[in-house]
């Protein structure tokens, strides 16, 4: 779940962004036929299988309109869900419920789809110590929504952004001079708190890079081989990343190979939408 | 293109906070290894072909950083590109350019995609009068990039938002007691350059409207002879909407029933990125 | 009224800046001296005849800053309203009351004061088909606050903005090279839910734009005959909009010449402000 | 003028509210119709005669766009100016001429328009000692453009807002318990650089609040005769201000009494708009 | 205390700032090992003698995250406080009270910092009509917090800043050529509320000054013996207020010489923090 | 120094807030005196030994307001500069110069302070391995200035905020259940770039959280042989980081026991101004 202090500090800016980017004045539709205004009930209904996941973002798209806007929630963050499963009884002005519907669900079809695609990935690792990870590949302005689904979808977060994790990439060793001046740099100026990662292209880079004291090392587009040799350099002095070319066809294969970590954009750019909708909705008084 | 009017009022405000997102505090790899700032030159290179879309919020992606970033641009939005083809020479800040390099192509990525994957839909009612439109089903904060996307593909926007559309549904109907009512009602209350709308679901409900005045009628999930029925009804009185269940496959089918549009939201939530990457960065002073 | 939702997306935010621009740190004065703070009651009394507009927004005035402030109200928007008529009585911190006071009474009295000038205006064109419509002629920044009041008076209000309109003008004209061409253009272009508005200032431009398909055929600073004259021939074909040197004292006539619609900026810009009072603050506990 | 600072820090906010509320997307009609910009020059024009108030406003509205757009400027604040005289030259690309037209003339207007009233109520001051002021009774959000008005008008400003200035009226006093104790009160409490000020009802008020050493007396909705005699009592000790019923009629005869300043919130809810406008829109280059 | 008014105006921005500083995204550690949330208990204990200020800051760093957490406070703003004390008791969801205590408790340690500094100078003018005032060297973005703490520490405030006071400086005289130019200036165009204050050098200037009707004279950086010298040329004709060098030690000696007031930035930039501390977290459902 | 990604996406809204706090509508005194303005130059002076910290803050709150103001710097960020020492000249809009004076001294005075003081610091740590950290215990809206001046000062950050690092207190212990139970809950949750950090009060929570993992052990409030101890059962397997009741004094001795990192809220809360001045602006044209 995303708890208040995450939903005040970080995600109530974005959701009332997008309120306001589907109502620049106001719902002109809802607001001819209704002029008074009923109280009003309607029901979240699964349309497909799959992983249900932003449920609190969802209710928020109604709240931060309404807070008098009520929920029966039948699941959570996480459940797995059946097609045409009842998932949430809501209740509250008819407006409301009109005008915040569309953004709610584009909100939560998005993160289950996620959450659902990025389970179906995870299982490919199952029986295998390698971990599943995101990046920064992410919706502009979704981020948070984005990694959040990742995780409720059973994969960890590589870092957030830019400022909370060190990753150094060829332009980085470029200017630096090289891997070993890169790392020391990055040690000497970064915050102690944070793990030192590097990106390398070829044995003798990951070499220098365990040498030099890197946390993680980020093996970018190896071939399976060079992988497995990259493992054993590391093995016990640094954590490893596979990265690049990663589908989820060939999930098992880096699992075998023994990696610590394997990271996919794909998990958050093509994940299909999960198809949820509101139905039902009537007066109650 | 997206001129300087529309930049300014509506768009930096999403490419300012998609940045900050990016780096809650400071770009920590960049800023460790780079403590002295050099000015560089990168490519932007297609890595697929496709159509190109969003140039300038690419280009205002490292311009709201530092507006010294020049840009020499080869292609333009609605350009066709190639694989491996050079798109754009960016000069300038290298730390400007590695720091916004993620978030300008997680939008161009986005935006290329959509409208790659419009205009393979718009081919497919070639030769029909049938106009292809996108719906209110874009990801959160991103619905100006998304909506001008689907334009610079070729297809049509349907309404922005729930402010500057009429748009009359069931739920709607329910609510003044009839499909007359409804347009009655819209019509008192919307401005006076707004179109009304209402969303049918058998022929009855199609009569009715058309002989209430409302301007387009959506035909929804009707089967195609329904459909067809539905248009000749509408003919010279209103315009027809087809919606629900449209896949690219099926475009050429509803081109043939003779409808003036048809709607679907796959075209920004389906839509595959187009691979586009920024490659050899190099000091140039 | 204005509910929730246009309360909470739209109107919130021009409200709060409004009392900031009043209080920058703290009211002083009531600071100074009121430093317990005590339950009162004060009572909203009119002092003209007219029409009440805007209780929703002054109501807000005071519950933006603190939701516990209570009203009894009488009158609601619309309503006619007598020189010392009780509207409502208010019940709250006294010094939230004496903090909102000033601005709730400004949007208030601007409010109801265009509320009564275009009920004025529009009851001069009765038993006339011919509606009265505002313009984009208003105050910054309370643009909302203004074209609501003109539905509250009972006109209509033409587009809200640039964005959700097409209004094409001699500019517009001139750029594209015809009327033809400019609407052709405009038709491609534009969301398919827009109509398309043409400015003319001849009778061979009213032609031209009916030919052309313009949804509304804006007849600007045309004498009275050559608007009769146009009239007919968009009979049926586009609706007519007279505009330009628009007084209340030329209603009548206008309205005899059977346009559909008149616009007159002056319903916003010239309206007097109907005299409103906050009267009989007293400590209740 | 307006300067820099002032600019930057108080106004520019306001006017990136106003334009946002007048697209809260793009200019459909502009961008349809000129999809590659031009530069264009274009001509501000007085249709009216009085005085020019809001020539930086209006500069900024295009500026705040676009900071490539250039003016020839003919007149400045507080110049008088004739119907039909060329004020200014505008140059710039025609989508932002276009675009922020409306919005940079409504400022331009209203403020032209408060500065040509005011300076009329000015004069009829001429010859006597006695002030004109403004009040808090603007429009919500245009209070720094109003009180500006009124200053170029040739009036001064009362406080600008409850956190700069003490007034104390009927519901501080009886709050304090009297009107020695309120001032007693507000001196302890108002950071040292505040005047006093104390709305009066009756001679003995004025009485009291010149013994507890009011800096201003404010002689509220008092006759003439009445007046007169607390400008005797207050003579030498305080300064007077006459509020309440005040018309442009009446200032002549409120000059004649003698007080210090005389306020007016007619100044700024009042005035007229001045006509002016945009004229010969052609294409340069 | 700060009221309603004050903290929902000026306060919560600052508030919700600070509290985003600390959290971009999420409270990793906290939720982390919290996924149940429970309802906690934790107590406010002073670690050091001193004044309280800062308590409803205090308590809004948690509301403004959740509103339903409840305080029992034993003490407020001004009172005297002893090592050890229970100063409040606090309750409500253990997530919300470990994710802000910190920011809580950061506001809350200057403030009263402040306030018990000030105390301790303020007490060494007891029994001289000198009051101490506070300047504009305040941490930026902390202006409202330090000089409300000043206040409750029993000193007065100078101006808040740059809009609501004229203070004439040398380079300010410099510009308009004279002492008395500047104060003319000053008057004609300041709003008729404002006191006007003249920083000077010499008695010459004093003397200058007094004649051109300054209202407050800053005698700054003078030695006893003029300072003494221009506090005769004054009497009863201005204030005045000594600057420069204004330590602690030297109180006494000032208010020996008669000035009216002294002003200090070490107030507010000096303070000592006061060490106050949240023990006792404890589940209590 | 702070390079143009940071400044734009990360400063600039504290300073144009800062700015905002000084300057609610105008700056009073400037304006009315300096109704024309001019270019002038002034000088940046040290008035005390000391680290120079801050000089792109100190420049960006010029140039925020106008970017024409240029600067000729003589020293940079950890530069050490002696009392009377010319260390920038600026030169622009006098107006600008005189009312962004205070705020840009209010940032340069206190960063540089800060700097000096962490300098002083660091050097009582000189010849041991030990490196000097800061804390969270830093002023509301002055965390990224005061964590800045520290590494400028030449210590280390600690985690910049609650989002990036994981931090596990006595009250997330509790929650848990045991130390190892609660590393084990954060590696499970927390982005996999985090470091792990537990707060011990006794050596056996040091061994527990050593054998479950932890990367850094807080030794909190320890004496000096325990901490010892401590050290000896971290060797190799985690670092070491003393917190609590850290003095300057002490630092000597905390580095002889050999802790990796000691930490210290009184850098960023204790460190007093430096004194710097403005002076000598005089008009160049």
């Amino acid at each position: 779940m995303i708890n208040g202090v995450t939903m005040r500090t970080t995600v109530d800016k974005y959701i009332l962004s997008a309120l306001q980017e589907d109502i620049t004045c106001e719902d002109v539709t809802t607001n001819a036929i209704m002029p008074v205004d009923r109280i009003g009930e309607v029901q979240l209904i699964a349309k497909q299988d799959g992983v249900l996941c932003g449920i609190d973002v969802f209710m928020r798209c109604f709240t931060i309109i309404d807070e008098r806007v009520k929920f029966d929630i039948k699941k959570v963050d996480g459940d797995t869900i059946k097609n045409g499963e009842l998932l949430a009884t809501i209740t509250g002005s008819i407006s409301v419920l009109l005008s915040s519907e569309r953004i709610a669900l584009n909100y939560l079809q998005r993160m289950s789809g996620i959450a659902t695609f990025t389970k179906s990935c995870v299982q490919q690792l199952e029986g295998f110590k390698t971990r599943l990870l995101d990046t920064r590949k992410t919706t502009p302005n979704m981020r948070f929504f984005e990694k959040y689904s990742v995780k409720v979808g059973g994969a960890c977060n590589h870092r957030y952004n830019l400022t909370d994790g060190v990753l150094i990439k060829d332009n980085h060793i470029g200017a630096a001079g090289s891997v070993t001046k890169a790392i020391e740099m990055a040690r000497e100026y970064a915050p102690f708190v944070r793990k030192i990662e590097v990106e390398t292209e070829s044995l003798d880079m990951v070499r220098e890079a365990v040498a030099a004291g890197a946390d993680i090392i980020m093996l970018d587009n190896m071939d399976n081989a060079t992988m497995a040799e990259a493992v054993k350099i590391c093995c016990g002095k640094a954590q490893t990343e596979c990265s690049g070319n990663v589908t989820k066809d060939r999930l098992r294969e880096i699992g075998e190979i023994g990696v610590d970590f394997v990271s996919s954009g794909a998990l958050t750019y093509s994940a299909p939408l999960l198809d949820l909708s509101l139905k039902n909705l009537h007066v109650i008084k």
